[in-house]
């Protein structure tokens, strides 16, 4: 790669920033609906340790559905390919929040990171145990991850979710009904709503997605998973991370990722680089408008797609 | 990789042979239904030129739609980002001959891999020629590809098609009424049909399958397209190219690959091979029950993995 | 009744022609898009012969979907029973022209007033028939039912629907490749596009229609279907006479009718008289928008509803 | 009629006991799933007060979907054609407990007998009061209609369905997603189960639905909606009152009809009678089994069509 690495993200920091058009911030809850849409930030963390970023790397924000890759890399180590049995690998093929499916195919969603599949992911962690001690795990699982302590949850989105959470709590006594729930739905979607509420700047997210990256391991950071459900989150991220959106993402950015409502992605460059971005802005995906370019600009610069 | 490729592929076709359930071969005509389920093979081509095989490597079977691999690039080639006005690149998420989503979304085929959409695809580089030119175009291309001229169009499949051909015609003449359609159902029909007969050997459809590795270019065979089709080709194959066992083909093979009717796979390893497998039997989704199992073993024996 | 039914009549079509707002004229065929959308004509038929009329009642109008009523009682008639097992008897719910339901259900129609519906009717009808044999028999109870000879089939009108009729042919194929179609669907279309093709004055339509109001014989014209049927085709017309507006024209008419794309509605007051309306503007479900209106005020001013 | 009612319900009652097959009994609540099946009542109530009864007709059961005419009744009463905004009038077309539809239409169920219009009804009459005097005026109303204070709500029933309601918790809140829900879902949810819980004996059912034969007033007892509500109503029973089931139910029986899953239905012939059925066994659209057979033995005899 000829062109230095920081050099590509300030160009592509200073492209975004000069687009009109920055998307529409998602307006469900205030927390979200007050965010400036001005903001941007990419970061890159290398398999040696090194991290190179652009734009508000160091602002905090609200990672929403990019939490599910944490929790499903949780529910994985502890149940293995037994958590298949309660929710599919199939790409959903319609908007992300949708019942549809899920009637028609007696309650197992068809992948873990529609909302749907999500809630029995955190349903599977939660076992019998309680909300507050399992969120506990799931925090130091990405502050290790991250090797960073220095990110929390935000009570007050959690609550916001909570009391915007018609839909989910549709979902889950809808999954509840089909015998696909095993605790009370109000403390499944609960656990969830503070999922969701997980928050960290552009610059940790990139180093807390590196144990993804797979391939020869760094000495930098502890193993996580093991290399086979590395790559098996990988695949379920391209084929599935960003909901009616991911085929197009796939097909212009060429690596797997995962969106968030909250406008970041992470995005992971196999035996690469695992890559963040954030802008609030979102497309009519539902993804972030910048961040979605941005890492599509990186990509071609780079030359880092999985596709040749 | 210490174990040579030919052992591997080798012992992955003795275990293929020993395998019980070896899937349901296609009965929707008789061309199909007729042949023994009993056969297997699988060759892989790689960047310098050589290729191995394995099994009944030089029989020849009916690729079906594997086919649409071949079409897509030549429509690409010639109409450029134009085609996607016509067609989308979004998983379709319901079994491949549906109707549902087509009519749900005002007759746009959500992708050019499941039926409808390939209509739209052989309908585009139909154009206003005659069919015999265009299908003699398209098999000079894959003769190209292959570097074997002894590839043909099988007449009988192609009639037997027409002849149990409803279901396609059906979806033409919807795509007709939504105005995506350029000529008449029957003879956009009519090229598909033949199109999906092609016949050749697995050695052959590895050989053919060169021009979607990418990576370096080989001075073994000519570029037949650019680096960028190949990567949305490649990312193409991966979320669309097994019907509603994409997501499945993904997460446990994690190479992209297209599947056809007649048990063939063409898979791809970027920048590393082409493989080809067939095996006549299919599993719950459409798709080679032996050959998806060959593929997934060859891919954890060679590590050939995009994710990591 | 205290109001002469003239005089509702006479007040019924002078309050329509005030009527700003007379809906849209179909537009998928030149003849129906030419048709002056200031036409409307109202005529009851009595039990005892007479018939009163009001506004353009001697106009010629193309029947369309409300020969599918004639088109059904002479499949009943000849087959019976055995003709519910290749379509259904509940409404639909979606609209008129889905292939939705079709896909779900197996190839089996809801109802026989839906378009798929009805080409298996006429599929039924036109057995190993001739078409123009058949078009013949339909014609000849249409004219026996009205008692009038001067009923025909519009050519000029079944030409357009053939050169417009991609998504009945995409529905015919994809009854076809259920199994569910006898003759070819290029035939059975064909048949179907000369039955819509009826055309006749208001006044001929509410003469033809008095065969399904019941009760005790009129000696006036001859029975043409058991008692029995007429029930069930005025139940029928009742649940889904039209389309996904049938609750509704139930709820506020409380009469059995059947719409045409014409402007066209045949409306049974059971066992009190026979009911056409013509104007050719829709409403946004495809029915005529002043024919709805005028059935709803009649309905009120003679108390005919079949509802208490 | 030459052969005298009674005698005609006796008629029936014997041939409903020696059927076979008497169907399924509901299992979702064990208070459903005990009621021996063996069970089979009907009762006519005539405008002139005179009742007559076959079989158990003093056997109190759980009317359960039944109370969806009563609570309907109530809420038009109250608030006239304005509930019409929050609810439709169409056939679903779909099993009764369906979410798909609900989603495509944005939140406003297709009519007031599936389960989310009926919760939708069920909100709109517990606006801002207390669940216990709204379930105390619908008590009243039900018993004033049947002139009989022994009417009661079931709380084992209620409670129990509150235990395994998490299907209409889903719906509830999937209704307050979209904001058709003024209430809190589990509060609305509540009402509607106590609701569904009322129990009466088949002699009171039919009294019950005399204030729905419509026509010329009785002075034995008080008119508790307006003519015009007694239409609809009818109508919508007849279009929607058996779910999925509802064209066939007009098809065979030709009467306005609404069933429970408890094994009643309350049928109308207008301006004739109020009819009452129950007999535990459903069949496969959810609607009592020897219940259909008993009211389309019934229309026969009587010649109590609407049809003609």
């Amino acid at each position: 790669m000829p062109v230095p690495l920081q050099d590509i993200l300030d160009r592509i920091a200073t492209q975004m920033a000069a687009l009109p058009d920055k998307g529409q911030v998602a307006a469900y809850i205030p927390e979200l609906a007050q965010v400036d849409p001005n903001q941007f930030a990419i970061a890159v963390a290398l398999p040696d340790g090194q991290v190179h970023t652009a734009g508000d790397a160091e602002t905090r924000f609200s990672i929403q559905s990019v939490s599910k890759v944490f929790s499903l890399a949780l529910a994985l180590g502890r149940q293995g390919d037994q958590l298949w049995s309660r929710v599919g690998r199939e790409p959903s093929g319609l908007p992300f929040n949708s019942i549809l499916q899920l009637e028609h195919e007696g309650g197992i969603p068809r992948n873990p990171f529609i909302n749907a599949g999500a809630l029995v992911v955190t349903d599977a962690i939660l076992d019998r145990n309680q909300p507050r001690e399992v969120l506990g795990e799931l925090l130091r699982f990405v502050q290790s991850a991250a090797e960073d302590s220095d990110i929390r949850i935000n009570e007050h989105v959690a609550r916001s979710e909570t009391a915007h959470g018609d839909r989910n709590m549709a979902l889950a006594h809808f999954l509840a009904a089909h015998g696909n729930l095993q605790n009370a739905p109000a403390l499944t979607c609960g656990t969830y709503f503070h999922q969701c509420a997980l928050e960290m700047t552009t610059r940790q997210l990139a180093l807390a997605g590196r144990f993804l990256i797979g391939g020869p391991t760094s000495p930098q950071f502890p193993q996580l998973i093991s290399p086979n459900s590395v790559r098996r989150i990988n695949a379920l991220m391209l084929t599935c991370g960003h909901y009616d959106g991911s085929g197009d993402f796939a097909y212009r950015v060429g690596l797997p990722g995962k969106s968030g409502v909250g406008g970041g992605i992470l995005v992971i460059a196999p035996g690469r680089a695992s890559i963040a971005v954030w802008s609030p802005g979102l497309n009519a995906q539902g993804n972030s408008q910048l961040g979605t370019l941005a890492v599509e600009q990186l990509a071609t610069a780079t030359g880092w797609s999985i596709f040749g």
